[in-house]
């Protein structure tokens, strides 16, 4: 697809074998461009050995490279949750693993105390952490390839690199057509996936959805997310009536034995959005401590004081996190009070948790401090 | 302690080194005497080689029984959970395992698609499997030791027998001394969990809990409800005002590999209750199929067709599924309807998920059977 014609309700697409191009009128069209990885853009950033992941084309490549050029030094840039996946994925094949970030925690939009377990388990597993580290160029060899990175802090010799530094939604085609963009650059829509323009809908990683913690339209490209989404455009534009609420901002990613989860705010950005934020962590066994394969886990709470309501929680842990932090997730969609979260009846077995499970003696103890700072 | 005075506010309790009777007043007093084991009470019931499950004492009389004299054949009364864990423990250790059950699945209060798959799981592992088999007689040597069963359905040899047919409250010192017990013959309580005598609470397993879906009090003795009824009735004897809103009725347990959890209401009970009861049941894989460890699991939508509401929802599988119920243990509490469940933001990992986590896709199952049932 080349082109979208809103007035005359029709789009323009090129034939790739021939690159003649037709045009298809439709009744309803939905666009789900979805999004593509930024790319560095120093000195270098075109080397055939610099790499970025985003689909199965991008893995395909640097597995051929690992296997073809038997590379021994990989330099990560970005500490975000692909970085870090990937941080694992290289160890396993035995490379030297840099990680290069520009703060001085690894996943730095988390809260401290949850990035200070992901870089001990990285360290632990051999990585080489980086911090205050961002590159200013990438120098190369005669043959086009990156030999070493060069940062304000030195330089560091490489035999591959990948870029893993976000993404950038796909809208050019939808903003030449006349749809609207968000303040976050992606396509701007409705609770009903409509775009600004008649009978055009999106979805996906290519427009944004509303948060319901923060009450505010964001850019979150996430599988799931855009699954939803998929589901409530297309039930609109085949005539169902859908509407799809929003995020509370859930996502949980493994980096080596350790399991990271959150969802809803961390305490920055809830003080941004005005809320009167205080937390509250916790650690505790994943399930009973006699049980085999019980590990310590650490619970932050982000609430809100005047309302004590919860706002946000973020998780580590080496067994039972990911899938924990999900009850959070539906007490955030539902505005539920810390109070409410203490005393929920959760199923209770020693070897899946002990009778007071991390998520009640989290929310119990958010509630004693909530009551000591009223005293 | 053995009598209570509630008009002079003293408890009379008994010293175990001379039995020499004191008396003690109270201000406020909290009643949490437990349930002992229901004992069978037909011949034979009093043989030494016939044993409850419920406190340490019972669990060390059982081993030491077990390394002493070495049975080679053990039979279980009942199929509920803890003859279902106590199949697990017996058959790791070897002995020929007898489950004698009264009706024709094990676990026969949860719904029948998840009995079918306890079943299939204790008779792969060598559990012999006896329906409709209640005993009517234990035979005894002269020793007074069982060595075999009579049912209606035959007789059986056996070294040993384990009775894991319930619990009974211990209410008859709270009885007597003028507390009111429910229908069910625990301590009625209310949710500051008080009795109807002045300054007396009440928490734990000799007492009722209101469940939030049935409406009604009920008798559930699980160890995570008396853990915060106790608090609770801590909270308000200290004097700080504190409510157990009650439960929805959560459990879990592992057999064999097989997890199986439950919250809310079955089929049944929600039928008579008075719901508009429909169901829906799906299969899925516990995380991403690719990932090492992914498993089938099955997953029961109990719902109300009037109000779109889950009444109750039963998963059984052999990987992720005690640790998920909670999420719709929260939604039971907060009375969600489906349509809002198959939208919640869940986290999404492959190690830990698919992009639609099965409880969204049992949720989007239900919502459309649903639609379906009202064209």
């Amino acid at each position: 697809m080349t082109k979208i014609d809103p007035n005359e309700k029709k789009i323009e697409v090129v034939n790739l074998d021939d690159f003649s191009r037709s045009h298809i009128s439709y009744d309803k069209l939905i666009i789900a461009t979805g999004a593509r990885s930024r790319k560095p853009s120093i000195p270098g950033s075109q080397a055939k050995n610099l790499f970025t992941l985003k689909d199965l084309q991008d893995a395909i490549a640097i597995k051929t490279y690992l296997e073809e050029r038997e590379p021994k030094r990989v330099s990560i840039i970005g500490g975000g949750f692909i970085g870090l996946e990937m941080c694992e994925a290289f160890r396993l094949r035995g490379l030297e693993t840099y990680l290069f970030c520009r703060r001085d925690l690894p996943a730095g939009n988390l809260e401290r105390e949850i990035s200070e377990k992901i870089l001990k388990e990285i360290t632990e597993n051999g990585v080489h952490f980086l911090p205050y580290n961002e590159p200013v160029s990438f120098n190369q060899n005669s043959e086009g390839e990156i030999t070493s990175i060069e940062t304000s802090k030195g330089v560091y010799p490489t035999d591959m690199v990948l870029a893993a530094i976000g993404v950038i939604p796909n809208v050019e085609l939808a903003k030449e057509a006349g749809v609207e963009l968000g303040k976050t650059g992606a396509i701007r829509t409705d609770f009903a996936q409509r775009t600004n323009l008649k009978d055009i809908y999106t979805a996906g990683d290519c427009c944004e959805v509303f948060n319901l913690i923060s009450k505010n339209w964001v850019y979150t490209p996430l599988a799931d997310i855009a699954n939803k989404q998929g589901r409530v455009a297309g039930e609109n534009a085949a005539g169902v009536k859908a509407i799809f609420d929003g995020v509370v901002g859930s996502a949980a990613f493994k980096v080596f034995e350790l399991e990271v989860a959150f969802t809803g705010l961390g305490f920055q950005a809830a003080k941004e959005y005005g809320y009167d934020v205080d937390w509250q962590i916790i650690e505790a066994d994943s399930k009973v401590g006699y049980m085999p394969g019980s590990e310590r886990m650490i619970i932050k709470l982000i609430f809100d004081r005047r309302s004590g309501k919860l706002l946000g929680a973020q998780m580590a842990g080496k067994e039972g996190v990911a899938r924990r932090i999900n009850v959070l997730a539906v007490a955030l969609h539902q505005g539920m009070t810390l109070d409410q979260i203490a005393r929920l009846d959760f199923a209770y077995a020693p070897p899946f948790s002990a009778p007071f499970d991390p998520i009640l003696i989290a929310a119990e103890q958010a509630v004693k401090k909530m009551r000591r700072s009223k005293m």
